[in-house]
Formats: structure tokens, sequence, C-alpha cells
């Protein structure tokens, strides 16, 4: 596909009136950009749906606004073909017709350390798509050749998006936890739309999986991609002696928190064994934080206690492997283009079993 | 020195009426124990006085008592030669005559993960001197086989005998935090007696200190014995806005928190670039605890919260190697045996500067 | 079962004529030892048989012999029923009736460097079962309380023996090598006796497993218990470029070599990536000995070359509870009693399926 | 200093017939080149000279030509200031006046595995200073923003050079052997231009250092820079024995060889204790070449070997630090201009005593 062959505008799902009133209005006059220095024109086939989406709308985050940065649409799971490829140094090998993905960092200096040691979403000049940059609920959008990622084959569209930020980001909780084939790992929060990703990804890593939630539709999900045991906080009254007691009697390496809220980090602490590792995931709301754990906890106990944001590139490659060896198969709700509101909306309500994604044709 | 020529009893400071109103009665009845299987009994010549000694006699730690074990003596910084080996396995390579030291761990099972990864601290089976057996505030004491230490030569004992305790356990919460050459660390309590032995750890270790403390006392020892910079919290309004200043402008690798209240943790995540390390050692009062940091904190900054107790049998080794280098020499008081109990009154009302260390001839 | 119970004397195979033309008899006639100081007393129902009991009835290798430590009996892979507990401290929980294991290594000092950071193998005290004490080709045998193992749960005698001694072993190989879930690792010799547990392993751990060896029979089998690719050296003119091919282009992350001879190693660091490792666990014959790479090679891809002997408590810990999940199933070769010296003798031929097992009873 | 005053033509030294018998003639022709996209001109004040620059005039490695890239001038030690700044992006914070290094890796992709883990000197696209592109021998030359380094106030332009190549590698080579403050580590070739730098580097770094070289003039050179013991292999029969006499009775933790033949390799394993790693840094003629270590002393000891390459962008900055904070000072001859060939011939003769370093002005 030639360069005279792009169409001059683009469809979009955009904001309109952000903040707690937000509405997403559906859009086909956006200008197609031209991709510059280092930079590659890619037109999406499917976008993921994040709940950091709505943060961005919402404006409900201590944060830059979209507005700031004339950003009009957010997303940051977005896949597809490479239509224009501007000026691009040949050693990232990328030419017209590749296919590709956008996630959260759209770009970072790539020079300083936290770059150079795999940590490149901390860098104080990387930006994020859908924030800084135009997100991936825009079908013709442009990417950064250096952070753009190929994806494998054998990988659909749409089981790569979600793993462009929600699968990346709870893998890298996972090998940041530093829990081990054989460990056992328990996610608080396991049949959520980041949680149920991390449960297949510790099951291909060799973990045993203790899946927390409520309800027997997350217990059958969860036993069924891959959980040792479930622990339904909604029948068990002591949830942390029950993960102590499954996990050997002396409770569990790690325990990897996607809930966002205070209420499902208090107690994590009481399932770790001596040198567990408590990883935080889920982002609480401000005006909830508390402190987490105190220090004659952590010093009895020999407890660690962190946290993680995002993948960076080696996270999200690795991620996608897993995807391409049919290791690790997102549950997806699937949508097109003209239902992208409700897609968004059915999100703010809670309703999205698993990962929503939209069909740009 | 034969077992002949061992006398029937033994001079001990012993703890009397345990709780808040205790004192510190000299005897010189005790029965001197005859060692047994993998023990080996050990005439001191000094012993130094921990903060923990406090903690037991005042019994004022959610934790067992003393005379729950029949222990009259606390104590566990003590240094001496081994006057009677008993049934003592011939690869320990122990003899009369070896010069030895007593530390907070009296034994533990050695097999299991914890005892075989360098956790000895953490074994379920691990017993404490000065608690579950008799301690080194008793001239004449047994010691475990396989977790008595040789003091290098070098090392007098009365520098040695602080290294068992406080020494060896800045000296993991150095290592532990994972700070590194070249590293910024800041001690939180830098002039106390387990903090100053952390700037001067950190200094042989080729880090960069930042000492935390106050009064110009403070600063000028600190700054003598290897800090690079001294922020004084009776004199700098915002601490760490300094300490983030004086550390590139991006905020200290790791802080070591050693003071024994809450107030001295509160803000030290404050000083912590990117991926910072919060380490805690000093043990606040249990109805002060509180959470640390919150997960937005942990995660926007990917932070590590962790604390260690004691050090084990190889940071024991180390911290000596260290203390025979030359490298460190603790700030000690010397007090006679007849000044025990003002020794530890002294300890309690908090005038101790740098270590006490009793003689016993 | 009291210890009034016992029989006085117990069958065993022993070695007799030690050298290259060892043979082994049968006897009954042993006397039953009483366990001592931190000794248990076990009646084994199966010991698997290892290459290395070869070497010490061969008397091939440069290292002491059986019969300087009164030795009859070689065998490091034992399984049973303690009888009889010796003088054994409480916390160590072992108890008349409990099944464990007996393993390479006998005993060690449990106090230095190398007993209290995973690697007892090398303590210069620890002793060799089947060695420097009687090994599991006798029926009663005395173990170290310290280190024998408790089997799990659901892993049968036969699967257990194995897992003892080459199980552990290249369990250790795997992580002492630093691959990683999804990494690739090749296995020279994946066919072989410690190699197809390897691929078993590797695959239980998320790695992706290339297996090299000869034969369809093998390619068969290692195919089914888990290898991605399996590459034919009888076949496969080229087995370095083949491997590279198939790992992505760019070479495996970790290969792991299992063969007894130099042939099986030149090759080898030819199939790796940039930064892979090269894991050293066969021992080729001493005079076939030589150097496996040159610096330039080193420098230039930045290889890491190393070897591993047998593995710790933990690794034979961790090496179970992979069994007992049902990960890891050895191929087994079982023998009455009284085909003991037929089974050795096959091994020595090397005509052995898998790994040879011999039941007591 | 404005672009319009940068002058035409540069003066370079450039090598003449290159081969066995090359020549460096000096030349004021050369035409100044204009920065383009992510690029910055440099003005040097001076430039170290390597002994890479010898193989890459000399033309005796294996590998491509300077010729086959255009490039007359070598050199990746250089110092200067920015004169001009091309297309950059602002992030990297690069303008005219700042004072900026050069290094051997003058770019790479920044977005591979190896990029982003601070590994980009094995980056299949990654370009070398002096070789692919125009090297410090000339002194108006472009470097890559992404990769030149600033330099910190306090270390002056003469002891930066080195830094930047022979301080950075063997920084590196000492982090990645893994050796750790109160390690032993031995250098073999301690007296050289890189070796010299590694005693300095070790003892800042808390390591114990033992020097291995020949002749008093070495001796009191390394005893002076840090070293604890020399072994003078001109006088001490057994290296090794004495080596590890020294270090505990056991061995060093670690021995770095950067002797550039073969004998210097050859022995060093056996200076090793338990676990300890042989790090290669130094390049023996490709006709020398042997493998370093055989499969039973890796397995039988637990041995590592390993080798690395140049620093990254991280090594050279914190082997800056390390300088700034006055722990590091090379020993360095300087020469004006006008001698340059003759410093580099001397360099050819083996002479030079310590690191070799021109002035442009």
């Amino acid at each position: 596909m030639g360069e005279s062959s792009l169409p001059s505008t683009t469809k979009a799902a955009c904001v309109s009136n952000p903040g707690p009133d937000f509405s997403v209005v559906l859009r086909d006059d956006i200008p197609v950009p031209k991709p510059g220095h280092n930079e590659v024109l890619i037109k999406l086939s499917v976008t993921g749906i994040c709940y950091s989406d709505l943060h961005y709308m919402l404006e409900d985050l201590p944060m830059p606004k979209m507005s700031e940065f004339n950003v009009l649409s957010p997303g940051h799971e977005g896949i597809g073909s490479i239509v224009a490829v501007g000026d691009v140094p040949d050693h990232l090998g990328l030419k017209v017709g590749d296919r590709v993905g956008l996630k959260p960092v759209y770009s970072s200096c790539n020079s300083c350390l936290l770059c150079t040691t795999d940590r490149e979403m901390y860098c104080p000049a990387s930006l994020q798509t859908g924030l800084h940059k135009p997100g991936t609920y825009q079908q013709y959008v442009i990417g950064s050749a250096d952070h753009v990622i190929k994806i494998p084959q054998g990988v659909p569209d749409e089981v790569a998006a979600p793993v462009m930020c929600s699968g990346a980001t709870i893998y890298r909780g996972i090998t940041e936890a530093g829990v081990k084939p054989g460990d056992w790992v328990a996610f608080a929060g396991a049949g959520g739309g980041v949680g149920h990703m991390g449960v297949m990804y510790a099951k291909a890593m060799g973990m045993r999986v203790i899946a927390i939630d409520g309800g027997s539709d997350k217990e059958e999900m969860c036993k069924r991609i891959g959980a040792e045991h479930f622990v339904d906080f909604t029948k068990v009254k002591d949830v942390n002696a029950e993960v102590v007691k499954l996990a050997d009697g002396q409770g569990v390496h790690g325990v990897i928190v996607t809930a966002s809220n205070m209420a499902g980090y208090r107690g994590a602490v009481g399932m770790l064994r001596t040198s567990g590792v408590l990883m935080c995931i889920g982002l609480p709301p401000t005006n909830q934080l508390e402190g987490l754990v105190d220090p004659i906890t952590l010093i009895g106990r020999n407890i660690k206690v962190t946290g993680t944001a995002v993948g960076t590139r080696n996270d999200v490659r690795m991620a996608l492997q897993f995807a391409a060896q049919g290791l690790v198969k997102p549950v997806i709700e699937t949508y097109t283009f003209d239902k992208f509101a409700d897609a968004v909306m059915k999100l703010k309500s809670g309703k999205v079993a698993g990962r929503g994604v939209v069909k740009f044709d």
C-alpha cells in the first residue's frame, strides 16, 4: 500500500466534555497525520479499552490532562499495520505492511539509566500514548518507530491488543515480584481484566496460582485458565488463613494486587510467607490512599513491598511470545466501531467481562 | 587450659523483677555449665549492651519472656575464649583457646530453606542468645558449636563485641537493600549505636553516605567516620528536599532507618529516587505502628520497602572482616563489671554515646 | 514399628574386587547399624542406580575410594521409611514411619558460607552417601537427620528415587544457568537418564525446550515429555545452525550438557545467543579433558560457562514438588533385588532406558 | 560559540597505508562535518590512544576495516565541547558549550533487548567510533546525541579520556564478575593501562585487590593505587599458590585478566575459590586462541567463566563518577598534537606507561 492511497481523514472515538460527565463522540474528520522523523503511520484494526482511558476522560487523577496536549482520543492497546514509514533508521527494520502494536509508553529518551535498564516507563522524558500523543481510539495513528512492537505470527489482533497493556503489566508484576517456577503466587482480583491474565501468565511460567475473587463464575473461569485454588472472598471468612493453609501452611511467595481500592490491599501482607513479596498493580483512588505495612511486620518476617506501572518493550515482547505459544488467551468482549461509546460506558459501569476490544472495520 | 581448672561458679549480671521496674543484680554464684553435644563453653572477656537487652528485661515487646526459659542474663554480643569443648564434630574446627564470639542467633535447625539460604534468623526453630538461652551478661556461657564465630586477628574484643549484633545487622541492612558501590545511601539515625556503624560500613563498601541526625556533635562524628554529607534535622526545614538535592537532585538509592520510633520512618520514602529502597531496621513501639507507603507511591516510583532483623553467620563474619581491615571501628563506652547496672541504666536513659561494652575482668 | 522388631542383619548389594573387573555380590549378613547422634535408621524400599555408582566401583575417577572408608555398598538414591531415630533434635521433626529419601550429599558442616548459601555439596567437610558412608544398595541404612528429605505425598517411591540425584542435579543446572520462563534451553543428551528429566523440569518451569540426541525413539520420547523441537545429531549435519534457527534465529539462552564425553561439549557454545550460558553437568573421562571456550568468544558474545554438581536439600525438595504436582515422571526400569547385579551391568553396558531402580522386597 | 564561527576544516591524525606498515599522518584539511538528525558536533580537546586503535590500523583482527566505511581516523576516547547541535530531541538536554565525551560505542538501535538491558555494545546495529564512524583522532567530530556522555565537574579532560574506554571497560568487568565489597579480586596484568584502572576501581568499590604483574616499578605503582598485595610473576614461582594463600588460603572471588596473550589466561582459574569467576577482558591474538577451562573443573568447583567487551553508557557514567569523587586517577602520558604519530608508535612498541593522551591545542 503506497502513501498515495492513504485517506486524508480518519475515524476516531473522541472525548467530549472531559470530566465526570464526559461523553465519547465518533468522528470521521480527523486529519490523517504524516509520519516524520522516527515515526510510522499505522492503520489500526483493533483497540483495547483500558480503565486508564476512563481516568483520562474523567480527569480524576492528579496528573496532566489530554487537553493540555491537544489530544482528543485516548487508548494505548492498538494493533494494526504500518501504512507509511517516516524518516526511520534502517536498523529498526520497519516497513509498510508490518503488523505492529502500540502500547502505553509512546516514547522515551532511550539514553538515561532508566531507559537502558528496562525501566523506560519511569524515564522523565517518556510520553504516553493517548495522553501526550493521540491514542488508539483513532484508526490512523502515529507510532514512535523505536517503541512500536512487531506482533508475532499466530497472535490474532484482538488477542494482542490487551497484551499491550494489561498483559505486559501483569507479566512485569510477576517477574519483578521475583516469584519463581514452583512458587505460590496469589492474585487478589484474579477474575478482573488484568488479574485473569496474571493467572494465565503465572501458570505458563510454572508457578502455582491461588486466585482470589468473588463468585462462582469467576471461580469457574480462574480454575479453567490455570488457578490451582480459588478463594472466594464472598464465602471464606478468613481469606488470609485460607491462602496460608493452601500454600503449604506457610503462605504464598508473592501476592499481586490488581484491585483498584484499598480494601483489596489491606490484608494482603498476611498471606505471605517469610521473605514474601507484596506487588502493587491496581491504583486505588487518591482519597483512599494509606500506608501498607508497618516496620515490625517488614522486619519480623522479611517482607518486601513494591509496585510497578506498565510493562516495557521487553515485557510486551515476552508477553506476546507467551500468547504466540498459545499459553495466554485473554477473555475479551468485542465491539464494532459504532458501539465504541457503549463499550466505554459499559467499562465505566463495571460490567465488562474480561477486556473490551473495538474493531475499527 | 584444661577443664579441671574451670571454676564451679561464674559471675553474671542478672535481671531482677523483670518489667518496668526491673533492676540488674550482680551475682557470682551461677553454676558454670558443662558443654554437651554440639556445645562449647566460653569464658567471656567482654559483652556489649544492646537495646534489645532492655526490651527483654522491660518485657515490653509482644514476645516470649526470658523467665519462660529460666534465663536470668540477657546479652548477645559476647567475645571470649573457648575453655571447654563438648561433643563437637571435628569439622567445625573448634578447640580450647580459640577466640570466639556469641551473637543474637544462638542456634537454628541448619536444614530448612531459611537456614540454608542465609536467613537463619527466620528459621522457626531458631533460638536467641539471652532469651531462650543464658546470655552474655554471664561470664562463663555455653555457645552452640555451629553458631559461634571465630574472631579474626587484629580485632580487639571490645571492637568485636558490637559487631556481633549492631554491626552485622546494619551490614545486612545495607547489602539486602541492594545499594551498590557508588550509590547514595542515607541513614536516618546516623549518629546512633547502629546507625554510626552503618555509616562506616557503607563507606567501606564504596557507597556515598548522607547521614541524618541532630546536633553538631553527631555531625562532627558522622563526617569523621565517612559521611559525605550531614543533614541536621534540628536545623534543616525540609530534610527530604535537602537529601534529594544532595543526591544528584534525584534522591538516594537507599535509605536505612535505624530510628526506634515512627517519626523516623514517616518521611523516609520521600528521599528516594526511582526504584529506591526503604530498609527498616529500627523497631518502633508496638502502639505507634502504622503502614509505611501507599500503593500509588510504590507504583508511580517503583519504590521498594523491606526490613531485616539481625545478621546471619555470614553477615557477622563479613562484618568482622571489615573491622579486621581497620575500616570499621565502632565508638564504644567501656565499663568494668561492677558498673554493669550503671551501664544498663545509662542506655535506658538514652545517654550512651555509641555502644556500651562491659569488661568482665 | 519399635526398635525391638528390627532385624540384626540386612541385605545389601556389595562391590567385590573393585576396579575394572568388579562384580556386585548380594549379601544378607551386613549388620544393621544403630542410629546415633543426629542419625536415623531407614529401611529402604527402593534404590536408584546412578552412573556415579559405577565410577566408584570401577575406581576410575581421581578421587577417594569406597574401600578407604570401609564402605561396601554404593548408591545415593534411596527411598524408604524411618525405622529408628537416634539422638535427633526435636525441631527436625523426624519420627519412626516417616517416608524419607537419601541423596548424594550425606552430611555437611551446616555452618560454613557454602552450607548456608545453598551450596552444601561444595562444603569441604561434606560426606557422600555410598562413598564415605554406606550407600543405598544396603536396605537398612543410616541417614544424617539434617540431610534426609521427607518425601511428599503423591510421589511413589520409584519416582522419588531418581529425583534424589539426577532430578535434583538437572533442576539445579537449569536454575543455576539462569534461564527463565519463556527462554529457550537446549539439552545435549536429552534422551539420557539425566537429560530426559531436564526436558521435563524445563517444560514444567515454562521454558521452551530443544532436545538434542540421536534416534527416533529418543525423538518420540523427548517430544512426548515436553520438547518443542528435537534435533537428531545422527541426521542433522550442522546441529548448531539448526538449534540457532529454531531458537528465533538467535540461538538458545542456555545449553545444558549432560553428555559424559568431550564430543558432547565441543560445539555447544555455538548454539548460544548473546549472553547465553553453557552449563556443564556431564563428567567426561579425565583423559579427554580440554578447555571449553576461548576468550574472544566469551568477550565477543558475552558468553557464560559454568558447571554444577549434584543438588542441595532445597533443590531436592523443589525437584520433588514438581514430581508431586505430576509434572515430572522419570522413565524408569525396575528390577527385583535378586537382579541387582544385572541392573548394574546393564547400566555399565549403556543399555538402560531412563533410570534403573531396584525394589528391595 | 555560534555555528558561523566554525572552521571549515579540522586537523586530524589519519592512518596511511593500513596494515603491518601503516603510518599516522597529520592533516588539517579534513572538512568539518555538519551535525544532522540526532547529532552534535564536538570540538575535542584531548583523545586517548587505545590498543584497539592499533588493531584497526594494523588490520590484524578478523573484523571489518576502517576503509570499508571511509574512516581515516580511529580513536574512541575523546573529550571536548559541543560546538553545534543538529536536530536533537530537547529531552536529551544537549547545548553548545556542554563538555562531553565520545566512547567506543558510537550508536545503537536503542530499542532491542540488548540496548534496553544495559548491553548496547552487543546490539547488532551498534556502530563503533573510529571504525564505522570518524574517530577521536580528528578534532572536530560528530557524536550521536543519545550516546555522548556529559563529563561531570571536577574531572579534567585528560583524566576523563581514558575513562571513556579502559576505565569503563574494567569497571564493567568488575561489576559483571559479581565480586562484592569485601571480596578478593585479582588483576592479571594489574600494571597495564586497563589493569591499573581496575585496581583503582576495585579499591574504590571496597574490594580487596591482589595485583599480579612483573617488576618493582609496577609493584610500587599497584600498591600506591590500592592493591593490598602484589604478586610478581618474575619472582614468584607458583603464582596461583601465592594468590590462594594471600586470599584467606581459599583463593580469590574473581580474577580479571587484561593480558592480551593466552599465557595470562592459562593459569587464572587456579587462583579461584569455589564459585569464583574468571572474567576475560584482554584480547589474545586469534592465532593463540584456546579453550579456557575443562568441564570437571567447572563442575567440581562451581567455577564461572565469562567475558565482556567495552562499557555501556551507564558504565561510563559510573566510571566517571568515581573519577569525580577523586577515587580514580589514571596514570597518563600526555602528548601534543604534533607528536601524535610518536605516541601511537610508542604504544605499538609497548613502551607507554599507563595511558597515552594527546592534547589537540
